[in-house]
């Protein structure tokens, strides 16, 4: 950091120091700091839109409140980064979201303003709320603040905090982030009232109230409002957050620090639930982010100068990819087809088959609950829903797919994106434990593809089932196996052997065992790496469930001892089925789990993540060495 | 059923025979369908009081809407009596919620009429949604209801729902059938606003609407609030539901058919989302219900003339009462704790800790994704919540779980009732995935006391752990092992042995195994029983997570065979660990899971289910002599 850049922004080191300067001095600093989050972003990657959008409230409310004692929670996080910057994080921006350096998210463990770790969306209102309760309880003199998006609105749990903490008392203030932009264009209800609150004409004028009548309290736009419904003698409230119990005031200019620091100055001082309407701009003062959110939401490196450079040689298909390109074949071929997401239209590889299918692509915004339910009411009526939904936020839905889908044995595919390590997002994100939790309800089935070509058969099996399938893939490119043009489907339920050891059966303890390696997913190709150092068996088991039980049975029988691999969590995973398969079969020989350990994982490089878990070829001939043949080692 | 006590009821055999009735006709049916059911519930036990409620709104329903060819979708489906009696399937009444009998919840497999399976709430505006858009995919001319309570509409999946549907064309009618109590009272900001829409002086006038001007459509009170709004050139629409995108009609009497119909009626020609607020009483018709709904919402047999009379002899004390009188205990002791429901007052044996710390209650609402969040949010500033919740719906706060609190590794009791089979409610309130779905997860625990007095003590140890533990015990009363005054813990993470087999070790393949059983909980007693029987070891393992591995050890080590008992799936449930943990450590040994199969299992008596899978004592004694004794039999 040059002195000469960021003369303002290289005094504050806490919030502290900022609470000494004066409101032109804070609006020099909001452009430094503005500055030095894209400078950074554009050297690590990152986030951007989000946290350029954000620069004025974070200042703002560190300056208002009294930060870390009056707890903010940031929904979902990833705008956090003038936050971080803020909070005496600001030399360590550098290391931004790798191995060792600092998280992309809020995270507890890493400062004392980081009051709740965030990642998944819509969470902020309830741990808010908690806080403020705690407080009340303990009789501490503290605010709590939720600053939430328009995007993470819309996901119910939102709404289920918000419907209890207007009938608390607690000392809380919701602060709605309205930037008309998750990360994919906005959709639903609730965003479009959100348009019509502001294009009323009688809130066209309330608009300025923060501007030119900063210390009114409560703001004239509420008190017209009341004396209105006064005089009608009318009880129902105006708008939606206050039918919720909370006394809203809005919106106001986010980036203007005139109408944001008066404004929530005198929210400082009233009790009982406060709500925040925020009006924003993603990318904001970044002219190629304004005009392009999307691209610029969380972008690679690039020179800030130039903008991002789409890379003109065609790189590796992602396994996103590949499932987009799926979806539109699928659809072309049977019209029966329906696509839906919540609210992860680019991430899920989604915009070609909106623009080709745009009927037949349903986006219900961040609603993971209702996006697999609306499925399942599709299902019921002959419609064949393909649900694609990151593993991680699968989560979300985990009731609905057993009620709902489950239950019924509805057919459906599940297209579970971002499955394992997720890298630079870390472990909020990571899809580590799917296969277990649907693994063990009834009526699922669960396929994994270990490259791109596989990925679209087995799509193409999983679709042509009368059940409900979960098929998962990671982030990323895999080996790169190309993909067969046709529709092809694999067998359901069958593996196949890629690798036959040319070894001889054990003939006495002590001496080598022969080794069959059952890997599931894309740890494939690493395990056939060792398996031709080792001279195992390798087999390519693509289902864990139902698992190929018979050639679990085979393996066994040929082999002295199995090695399961997967990238995912060895409690209850595919390692865990092949083991309760070889007891109800009555077979006994040594079984070696190779997965990820019973522990959260770190943000990072995923490639050197998994080797640090020893998922990759030389840590699975390691383990295997050190398991079994030590004595030969 | 006798002829002349239901001379209409008799001739309705499906929805077609009643609209051949008059208008007259209709109200004499109703009142032989409230006396049917009530006949009827008061012989099988099962819901009552949400059932009373919706006799005419059933009736309405079917004699409007061409059902099944429309489709309806009952929210939670408890409140269907009326809808199974009118579909068919009166006669079966009797064998309602036993085995082999019909479900006390709507089942796609049951009738053409039962459109979704429901009985999680807030489901249904979902999937209603998605077969008004299927229809609409397929060109029918088909409309979709969704009958959904107050009580479930604060759950935010109904609000994600109602988010969508709000900007879709579906012909999507939503009945909110506001009864002013879910199981327990009322709580949140939605039913405060439902009050607030019935005692407007506005909306007074409007109520008579229904009753007076039948045939207006749009019904006036929209007119009138539509002019208004023009005249005051104002775009802000009056309730929340218009809000979202829907057209508001009500509230009107769900107990006048002469309001019901003909609204409906006037609904069915609309297009676009249709929102009806209706107004019952729970329990309308039986002044005992009415006064009492809470006690008789799901009331056993009792003579209808009477009601239910209390017992006199104090039964066995359930699970439930044991933990309700733990949570008193330790919130005398330690006034950190406080205590969290989502809506379960009374199913969570909370009600005397309401009673007795009301400020450290928090009743949330239907609302299971912010329960723990919000629990999570207060564990952060050091009150320590105990989050009661039956083990199916701890489904719904999965993500929260692991993201939440998990991940940020907040000490935290999760209370889980109704942990196994639960008999009359059946596979949708199964709770038989929880040792699964949470031993998955880094940094949770799972405990599975055996008994009363076990359930107490480890509530106990859990809560004195600086992580999240859940501890699990199912429903009803276990042996009846009376509990320690004192909160005594037990060792975290440590099993014992409860029975020492005299057996010898094998000596050569064919003579039999000595046996180690290994209970997790309540199923240690028939385990026992078999043990004895058998003569084998059997281990009281109290923990699924952290298994205690050593105790594993030193059983495969002093034994020929290892079977694993849990009143929970066998896929990835601690029968799984225990064999993880056996490959971890090198140990092969045969080893007979037992547990609940792979597979949804129906309603019927819990003790009889458990029987039919082989987990009393002589069914566990079963497997073991087939699997391990054959050549001994």
């Amino acid at each position: 950091m040059t002195t000469n850049a960021y003369p303002l922004l290289q005094k504050v080191n806490a919030p502290s120091d900022l609470r000494t300067l004066s409101r032109s001095e804070l609006k020099a600093l909001s452009e430094e700091l503005r500055a030095y989050v894209l400078d950074s972003v554009s050297k690590t990657g990152g986030h951007l839109s989000s946290n350029l959008g954000t620069v004025e409230l974070t200042v703002a409310l560190h300056y208002v409140f009294d930060t870390p004692h009056d707890r903010v929670v940031w929904d979902v996080g990833h705008q956090t980064y003038p936050h971080k910057i803020l909070t005496g994080r600001r030399d360590r921006m550098s290391t931004l979201r790798q191995l060792g350096g600092i998280s992309g998210f809020p995270l507890r463990s890493e400062s004392e303003y980081d009051t709740f770790g965030t990642a998944h969306s819509s969470t902020s209102i309830s741990a808010a709320l908690g806080m403020a309760m705690a407080a009340k309880r303990k009789g501490e003199d503290r605010r709590a603040i939720a600053v939430i998006g328009d995007g993470a609105m819309t996901a119910g749990m939102a709404f289920e905090a918000m419907n209890n903490a207007g009938v608390l008392d607690g000392n809380l203030l919701v602060i709605l982030n309205d930037n008309d932009m998750s990360i994919s264009p906005p959709v639903g209800a609730l965003n479009r009232y959100l348009a019509q609150l502001m294009s009323g004409q009688f809130y066209a004028a309330a608009r300025n109230v923060g501007k030119n009548v900063l210390k009114q309290v409560p703001p004239l736009l509420e008190l017209a409002k009341r004396l209105e419904q006064h005089a009608k003698g009318m009880v129902v409230p105006a708008t939606m957050f206050e039918n919720f119990g909370f006394n809203y005031i809005g919106p106001i200019d986010g980036h203007d620090l005139d109408s944001l620091i008066p404004t929530l100055e005198n929210i400082r001082s009233l009790d009982g639930p406060q709500f925040l309407h925020v009006v924003t701009k993603k990318g904001h003062g970044y002219k190629l982010a304004e005009a392009d959110p999307v691209t610029y939401h969380g972008p690679g490196k690039f020179d800030p100068k130039v903008g991002i450079v789409k890379s003109g040689a065609p790189a590796k298909p992602t396994f996103t990819q590949i499932f987009g390109q799926w979806l539109c074949d699928m659809a072309a071929q049977d019209e029966r087809l329906v696509g839906i997401t919540p609210a992860m239209r680019e991430g899920s590889g989604m915009v070609e088959f909106e623009k080709r299918f745009p009927d037949r692509y349903y986006d219900v915004g961040i609603a993971e609950q209702h996006a697999v339910t609306f499925a399942a009411g599709m299902a019921c009526e002959g419609v064949k829903p393909v649900v694609a939904i990151y593993s991680t936020f699968l989560q979300r839905a985990y009731d609905q797919m057993i009620h709902d889908v489950a239950l019924q044995n509805l057919p459906m595919v599940f297209a579970l994106d971002r499955a394992g390590l997720v890298g630079a997002d870390g472990a909020t994100h990571a899809g580590a434990y799917d296969i277990a939790f649907v693994r063990c309800i009834p009526n699922m089935s669960m396929a994994c593809p270990a490259d791109e070509r596989e990925c679209r058969q087995l799509l193409t099996t999983a679709y042509e089932q009368d059940h409900p399938v979960c098929v998962r893939y990671p982030r990323g490119a895999g080996v790169g196996v190309e993909p067969l043009p046709e529709l092809s489907a694999l067998p359901f339920g069958k593996g196949e052997v890629r690798r036959h050891s040319a070894a001889p059966r054990q003939t006495e303890p002590g001496t080598a065992p022969r080794i069959a390696i059952l890997a599931f997913g894309t740890l494939l190709y690493p395990a056939l790496e060792a398996g031709q150092s080792l001279d195992a068996t390798v087999a390519n088991m693509r289902w864990a469930k139902p698992l190929d039980e018979a050639l679990v049975r085979e393996l066994a029988q040929g082999h002295d001892v199995l090695v399961t691999v997967e990238e995912g969590c060895i409690p209850g995973g595919a390692g865990a089925a092949v083991s309760e398969a070889l007891a109800a079969a009555g077979i006994t020989l040594p079984v070696l789990h190779l997965g990820l350990p019973d522990r959260f994982i770190e943000h990072g490089d995923p490639a050197k993540l998994l080797a640090l878990q020893g998922l990759d070829a030389a840590g699975i001939e390691r383990a295997i060495r050190q398991r079994f043949l030590q004595t030969q080692a």
